[in-house]
């Protein structure tokens, strides 16, 4: 699916020639309700933060093939279709700076069939968009993405494959998945499912990282899961995971508590698939969320299972959630309650309680709720937490959790703006 | 795609049972961020036009299989995946009436993982929905849409399967593409293409009725189109409609004056294709189109031709923008002039004018703007339409092109509209 602006945010980027930035490139959807030959485009003009870009200094990129706008005017045999972008390429040397802009186009069209007299056929359209540096980031640390991030998009305006492309886009390695959510047919995908999952990995250069997964305790209403349901579907889950090429699973028990405990199965379902996790090689991970902290009896049960069980294919996820310095208000749907829910608050452990469980630690997901157009992060100390990870020599996953305004489009650009943030930090 | 929506506008309908109608039913899309088992669905509270309907009133149908509330709770092995939608079943004797109805709905989910104190999960949507009456409609008439009505949503929140999907669901039987918008790879579109079109014609019981096609005069800035490049492209888009199944195409030539007078080519062009429209059993048709009225000498051109070639394969298209009683201010993008245009004031072509003619017309673009919550018009008389076209024993299609505002969804649901509002007149 295209975005339905004109402008759109996936394909926002500074392009390289030997050695050096030379310009910019934007991606447009045709603004007319048809598609057209080519020839009939008469330019865009472009505006970034105020800076005029002639029509002249644009190349077009159509079905594939590159374009002056003399070229294009002279063509016979490219289209610009309703559901293929258009690429376009503008001289700029040194590109745009890491971050947001603002960005207005105005595209020329000719329109025969409409008289001269009603004017030339002009399309407007503003954007902010958001440019994500090529190289920059932290050693050691690898960048991903996990699919929670899109909700409310995925399935309404964007396919997986669009999904895909935007993470390849932003620069990210990794994709996260959840279980339950993203894997048609779930919890038996077709094998062509499977085969198009290995396929676009391939196509978008992105590894399999961290599969969400559920146990949920409180499945039906009389009755509790018994520790074999609980381990029946923590196999279930290891064994999709590994058909799909994850290296970590995160299963989500029921709680019993306020503070996150989970329900008592949690110990003798996850012991009785320590084994299976071991033959599989994948690594299963409790998550640390708000409001319950790293110092906590939950997380302790955690890490004394670690100890009690000797398995290396046990480790904790830590949910940057619990790092947040200022409430959130917004972006949750489904909670009833007139407060704010516990897990909004501002719980903002100490950097020094995730150095000491650092090794335990084998994934993290990047949550965050708003990053503004400054790229400053509302709720999130990035620079404290990225400092903390490099001089502890911590290499493992940052796996972008988008979790606020579920407005269309919004988690996209989000995502992007965290990534911008992420890559100009220098830790 | 599922619509961004909670609730769906498509298959909102009423439902019938041994000839009479029992209740409603409404589509949802799962309102959280996971998959989940269907066990974890915990009902739903309907309130139409103020009107509650409990919890205990509907049934499910998830993945093919239909469930009481208290079996859906019970249930083992069916879900409510994030890209599958669910089919609500309210039992209301008589159902609801043809039009535009508020609908809100609450859906009570368990979530285990989320700690009790945080209160239920509620997740609350509200939206209009209209019903269009599963009969009804003028006797000789044949119902359609183009997908032009779809203009912005389609390639951006709607696939081409969900289009016809939009379009089976409000009862109409014919499809009208832009031939230039809605093929992909067009002029040519490959094989495998043209079997999923044909396959999805028979899914959803739909017949290809017109295909738009352009003629663009001025495809080139320093010279026109002569008449053979215009003889061709014809052929093209005649060939390409028959491989589809289509029975007319509307060719729009490039115009030269501001009441829509064709460049000259058209007559040799035209000419040149008219064995060919025969053979392949095609019916050519221009269209007459706003501010152009019947009583015209570009009208009167058409007709002439068709007295003089004595063709039987060229004919009228008549968009009733030409019968607009008020004047229309949004929607047209594009547009540079200060000045509304012409084809948005008020044309008012009398009836009478279109009765002389319509032996000649073989297609009727039903063309509108906005209706209203009552399912009023602002614009186009559809019933004194629709009286003409009875009493003069007209069979053809109407095919719904709707041409109000942009805005996402907009369309599908005034398309739905405007079929709720021509099944109810009784001409």
């Amino acid at each position: 699916m295209l975005e339905r602006t004109i402008i759109q945010q996936r394909g926002f980027r500074n392009v390289v020639g030997n050695g050096a930035v030379t310009g910019f490139q934007l991606r447009l959807r045709n603004p007319n309700y048809r598609g057209i030959a080519a020839s009939l485009v008469d330019g865009v003009e472009i505006v970034i933060d105020g800076e005029k870009h002639a029509p002249e200094q644009s190349r077009w990129t159509l079905q594939g093939r590159t374009f002056t706008l003399d070229a294009l005017r002279a063509s016979t045999d490219v289209r610009w279709q309703l559901d293929e972008d258009a690429v376009v390429t503008v001289d700029h040397p040194g590109g745009l700076g890491a971050g947001v802009h603002r960005i207005e186009v105005a595209i020329h069209l000719r329109r025969p069939y409409i008289p001269e007299i009603a004017g030339p056929s002009v399309f407007r359209a503003t954007a902010t968009g958001t440019i994500v540096p090529a190289t920059g980031g932290t050693q050691g640390l690898n960048y991903g993405v996990s699919l929670y991030s899109y909700s409310g998009d995925l399935y309404t305006s964007m396919s997986l494959e669009d999904s895909m492309a935007d993470i390849a886009d932003l620069g990210a390695t990794g994709i996260e998945i959840l279980g339950e959510g993203n894997i048609p047919g779930y919890p038996r995908p077709d094998a062509g499912w499977i085969d198009t999952w290995h396929r676009l990995l391939d196509r978008y250069g992105l590894t399999a990282t961290n599969y969400g997964a559920w146990v949920d305790t409180a499945m039906w209403r009389e009755r509790d899961l018994t520790a074999e349901e609980g381990r029946a579907q923590l196999e279930t889950d290891l064994r999709l995971a590994k058909a799909l090429g994850f290296t970590s699973i995160r299963p989500k028990f029921g709680v019993v508590s306020p503070d996150l405990e989970p329900h008592p199965i949690w110990q003798p379902a996850v012991e009785r698939v320590l084994d299976l996790a071991a033959d599989l090689d994948i690594v299963i991970c409790p998550e640390i969320h708000s409001p319950t902290p790293i110092k906590h009896p939950v997380t302790q049960g955690y890490l004394d299972f670690i100890e009690r069980t000797g398995s290396d294919h046990f480790k904790l996820l830590i949910d940057t959630g619990i790092f947040q310095t200022a409430p959130v208000d917004d972006g949750h749907e489904g909670f009833e309650g007139k407060k704010r829910p516990a897990f909004l608050e501002p719980l903002a452990v100490p950097m020094a309680d995730l150095v000491e469980v650092l090794p335990q630690v084998h994934f993290i997901q990047a949550k965050f709720f708003e990053i503004d157009d400054e790229l400053h992060d509302l709720h999130i100390p990035w620079a404290d937490l990225v400092t903390t990870l490099h001089d502890a020599g911590w290499n493992g996953w940052l796996s972008s959790e988008y979790e606020g305004r579920r407005e269309p489009y919004w988690g996209r650009d989000q995502v992007r703006r965290q990534h911008a943030l992420l890559r100009g930090l220098r830790a």
